[in-house]
């Protein structure tokens, strides 16, 4: 029987370790990186890289574990650069001060420029088939750059205080947060040499989950308790974003979420897909 | 005969054709990520990276522009986070108004994030064998993260208004600048399938190459001409960073790096190595 609670414990341990090991010591920049990187977060796309690499039937983990720990570094950067006060402007973040809170505006601006170069030289480290490594490495930078999250961060901004309609949100969530899961995903699969078909079906369930993940995550920015969360609420309507929420209500916006859900479980086989599957429910459950 | 000056510009134009190609279009964040990138600079990194190549025995100079342009991309983003507020705080860079000033902070941080992200895209999407391929990255995203130039940056905050030796100034520039030159130098002779011995004497040249260019650099910034160097001079002095001039006077600065010309060009062999001798020339003499 499969436990998912033990079983996103022990990933999340795992990827910590990873992470404590593989990022850079000593001195101001890397103690600022460490800061954010570190002790926290729910290592969900490290996770899902994983497990997209054992879906496509991958099993030694020690070889892509400095790649799911990458992800958590561009995830860390993509916090700290969002955190900055010409940004968001954020003070909290995973229950702690914001990066340039504690290091200044200038090593948190180079902590996070860090953290993303470092997680292309730890794609680039891997002890893979190059041209396995180099199809997640393509991926993953489209998903990131400036026609995926960064384009979505843009419009994030040149968005804000107006109206949308749901077509422009999705445009906006499918860049700025859908983008990172869905490569997750496909990275997992390229680096374990997967099939055409299979790393479709995987991009899929990412698409949707990454859907279904920012939906909730709209949701607990305005029902959500900070305390669980580690970071203030209310931010969305304080900045004036639009929200799955604010355009849709709650009621209909959780509907959406539980059918991308679906959607996102369809698309995989059942009998290899018992972690994605938990996955994908426990994303609908969270509260943090 | 070879045309030094000929050969710049013919080079210079080639990149900057392939930038204005390859850059993405339309939107504020693309307007912001070409309005550094394109339009000025000596090209220098991509002009390397392609003699570098060429050194190695490549002829077929289109399959690598890519990556000559995206060094030109790196180059981009470091200029533009290193000008923002949180930084340096500089106005003018190649006679424009730095992209902050145009675009505002927020968006001049998402184009250096851009910027950083599209060049690894670009290596990723290079139509060569994927173990070269990634070769140059490995060598790239070591040269210019938190072990090479981001670091040079972090000590540059970290040392700035404090009595260096000779050594730390050295410390801080091999990370700073020379970083990326060297890596320009590596990535080409990868990206060609270069033999090891000639990669270790193009790495060679690419140190000694860096470090005399940053001591020209700071030489310009303390008695250069602004209109011809597009941007304000004395900003070292202003900003309390020790250079080589400060630690030892023009004449012996300037003897230093003509020594360190002499060593780049001794690694390398005269025959096959005509343009990249040029090159070195040049930066002694360079006026911008």
């Amino acid at each position: 029987m499969f436990n998912l609670e033990a079983y996103l414990k022990e990933r999340a341990s795992l990827v910590e370790g990873a992470l404590e090991k593989l990022l850079p010591k000593g001195g101001k920049l890397a103690e600022s990186m460490r800061y954010t990187t570190l002790g926290g977060g729910k290592r969900l796309r490290a996770i899902l890289l994983l497990a997209s690499a054992e879906y496509s039937g991958w099993t030694d983990l020690d070889s892509i574990l400095p790649a799911a720990a990458a992800l958590e570094c561009i995830q860390a950067y993509s916090l700290i650069h969002d955190d900055l006060p010409c940004m968001d402007d954020d003070e909290l973040r995973r229950g702690k001060p914001t990066n340039h809170l504690v290091f200044g505006e200038a090593i948190a601006l180079l902590a996070g420029d860090g953290l993303l170069t470092f997680a292309f030289e730890l794609f680039s480290k891997l002890k893979l088939p190059a041209g396995n490594v180099l199809a997640a490495v393509r991926d993953l930078a489209e998903a990131i750059g400036p026609s995926g999250m960064v384009e979505g961060q843009a419009l994030d901004l040149e968005w804000t205080g107006k109206r949308l309609t749901l077509e422009q949100l999705e445009q906006l969530h499918l860049r700025k947060t859908a983008a990172l899961l869905c490569a997750s995903l496909r990275c997992g699969a390229h680096l374990a040499g997967a099939q055409e078909a299979d790393i479709t079906a995987l991009a899929t369930y990412g698409q949707k989950f990454g859907l279904a993940f920012q939906i909730v995550d709209d949701l607990l920015d305005e029902v959500g308790d900070p305390e669980k969360l580690g970071k203030a609420t209310g931010s969305d309507a304080r900045l004036g974003k639009v929200t799955y929420p604010v355009l849709l209500g709650a009621e209909k916006a959780r509907k959406l979420a539980a059918r991308a859900i679906e959607e996102a479980k369809a698309a995989l086989e059942p009998e290899r897909g018992t972690a994605l599957f938990g996955i994908a429910d426990y994303v609908l459950s969270r509260q943090s």
